[in-house]
């Protein structure tokens, strides 16, 4: 039940020596065909790394075969040689399968300005030894998943069947988590049989309900991927309504890992806005409370600091009338048209899954944020994580 | 050398059982003129306090003698039970000092959904203590600093001399730092003979580029307010312009003063990105780097992680080009052109005062913003506070 669960593909992921812990850190994922169609979307950071730049040309003709990952350095602000880098890591990739350099998407994730010599030498002899290692076994798709993570706590996959194709997919991520996709590298594979521009829109509908809602640290990577491979090797051309329905239900279930997962956190926090005129004024002011420093360290401290959801609230242009806004926490309404309401002491925020609902009273549109707390430990790992 | 140092001024500050602790928390300031003129901005939070949505019809005619102020309770999301109290309680100074109820600011301070009966009494009955203490002294006019303060560790206060005439200032805030004014109190006096147009102007003006430019935590509060009242008493009319370049020095120091009393923080830092298309551009790159959690928690850990100032610069709409950009840290440019420079262990980020430069290659224009970083202590203190 791993990336490649679909018909076609196979993975693999070694230990290359980037990482300083030993772990694996290059991982490579094959698309064996008969089709090569593929979507990718990436970080709408205007500062991007290097494999984005490579990889958004490699994908501009919809036909990618390959995918080869590093995790242990971002290859971000590396200059000139950097982009070199990523473009050698995609030659060598498609040299050892017989493929184009532009059938390769290039992926990276860990510290910025990190990718000198060494870094590219260790990048391409780990390319090399996954190549040689490459399965369809369930052992080889662990490997790949474990290649892609940096400070995450555990693998992040998710599988879906169709109607006679499957969907998988892996995921890394763990911090910097912030819209226009969070700090993460998600490869999604099908056996479906569909063309580029159909995974496109599947992949862009998905990802817009899914990874842009979470939202952990309000941090935007300049290295954020998700790329989906199509085999076609089920034979099945599925209704492209019922396979976007599909993968957005796997990437959901890949963006609640990535929130479960989040550096530090110590609360998953579900914000949904409801009520609101229109689903982009839901989204921004559940955004806009999943930003709050201060209401994410009073759900660090179980403490129901209903003024701060209203004091985010209260930032944003959507449409509402302050005094009419209704705040419930875990089920208990705090706040009723913007007065004090039930007690505060009412509200048990023990559990990790907390939940907050806000009602605007200005429409019928929802929308929801998925978020974490701001504790000791998101602040003690993230002080340290270069140093 | 507090408010009160311009003539025409006394003040008062005492403890009316608000705060658990027994501090101080209730202020008055008076404006015993000749000139009443006077002037105010308030937090542009949609979601506003009971004190500050009174205020705003007080300051409608630019006229106001008095100005009551608590700490210990927001009265902000009370309802109309806390409006009457902020009335009741400019209907109460104005008795007491013969003036009419629209003559006198109220400002609150404190936890949101805070200000039932109980608190109403207590404000009342400190407004009635404080107006009877009132003086001219330089006692009175500490004891009314001291009367705003909530998690402040100390009175922040500034005076400047101008040429003939004088102005003082005192602020509170040490949480909720953010732009459209942070989580403060400030009460700006002068003698010089001013009208309120010209001193609206002159506020305007010296917080757009001072308390609008503290970014401590990025969180906006929903009672801040910035008054400036002029008694006439020198008998000065300066030159706009001089007193505004005097008034926006003074609003500098206090803003500085409140980047240094930020809760919890351990450096001060200061963001200038210069060399933007415009003003507008360079500040909005630097409050970006101000609220990335990744950025001000590894200033926290002493790590020039220049990546994260890239990755926050990358999310903003100014113009530059991403790869033209260079960044120092405490005088050591780490990035040059978008690529690595100095090695970051030249870069020694142990004293409190943090200098981070931006330079986008774009343009002439420069902005700072003043921030802090992210540390145990800022949780600490926002996961506990209202419990």
């Amino acid at each position: 039940m791993t990336v490649i669960a679909p018909k076609g593909f196979r993975a693999a992921g070694v230990a290359a020596g980037i990482k300083s812990t030993g772990k694996r850190d290059v991982a490579v994922v094959v698309n064996d065909g008969p089709s090569a169609a593929a979507a990718a979307v990436f970080t709408s950071n205007r500062c991007i790394a290097n494999p984005v730049i490579w990889s958004k040309e490699a994908i501009a003709d919809g036909s990618i075969s390959a995918i080869a990952l590093n995790s242990g350095g971002a290859n971000c602000y590396t200059g000139e040689f950097g982009y070199v880098t990523s473009r050698l890591t995609a030659e060598r990739t498609a040299e050892l399968l017989g493929l184009a350099a532009t059938d390769v998407l290039v992926c990276s994730t860990g510290l910025i300005g990190h990718g000198d010599e060494v870094f590219r030498g260790k990048v391409l002899a780990g390319v090399e030894a996954a190549v040689a290692e490459l399965g369809d076994d369930e052992a080889s798709g662990r490997n790949a998943s474990e290649g892609i993570l940096t400070t995450d706590s555990v693998e992040k996959l998710a599988v879906r069947e169709g109607d006679g194709y499957v969907i998988g997919g892996m995921a890394k991520g763990a911090g910097m988590l912030a819209p226009g996709l969070a700090t993460m590298l998600v490869v999604i594979t099908t056996d479906a049989d569909l063309e580029s521009a159909q995974l496109d829109a599947a992949l862009r509908a998905a990802t817009a309900v899914t990874f842009d809602r979470v939202d952990s640290d309000g941090c935007m990577s300049t290295n954020d991927t998700v790329a989906l491979l199509a085999s076609g090797a089920s034979g099945t051309t599925p209704d492209l309504d019922a396979f976007t329905a599909l993968l957005t239900d796997l990437c959901a279930e890949l963006s609640k890992k990535l929130q479960q997962d989040a550096e530090g956190s110590s609360h998953d926090i579900t914000i949904t806005t409801v009520g609101a005129a229109t689903e982009d004024d839901a989204v921004a002011v559940s955004r806009a409370v999943s930003r709050s420093n201060l209401f994410k360290a009073a759900i660090f401290g179980n403490d129901p600091n209903w003024g701060r959801v209203l004091a985010a609230a209260g930032t944003t242009d959507a449409e509402f009338d302050p005094f009419a806004v209704d705040v419930s926490m875990n089920g208990v309404m705090v706040c009723k048209a913007g007065t004090p309401h039930a007690p505060v002491d009412e509200v048990d925020l023990t559990p990790r899954e907390t939940v907050v609902l806000i009602d605007l009273h200005a429409g019928e549109a929802s929308g929801t944020i998925l978020s974490n707390d701001l504790t000791h430990d998101y602040v003690h790992e993230n002080s340290a994580y270069s140093s």
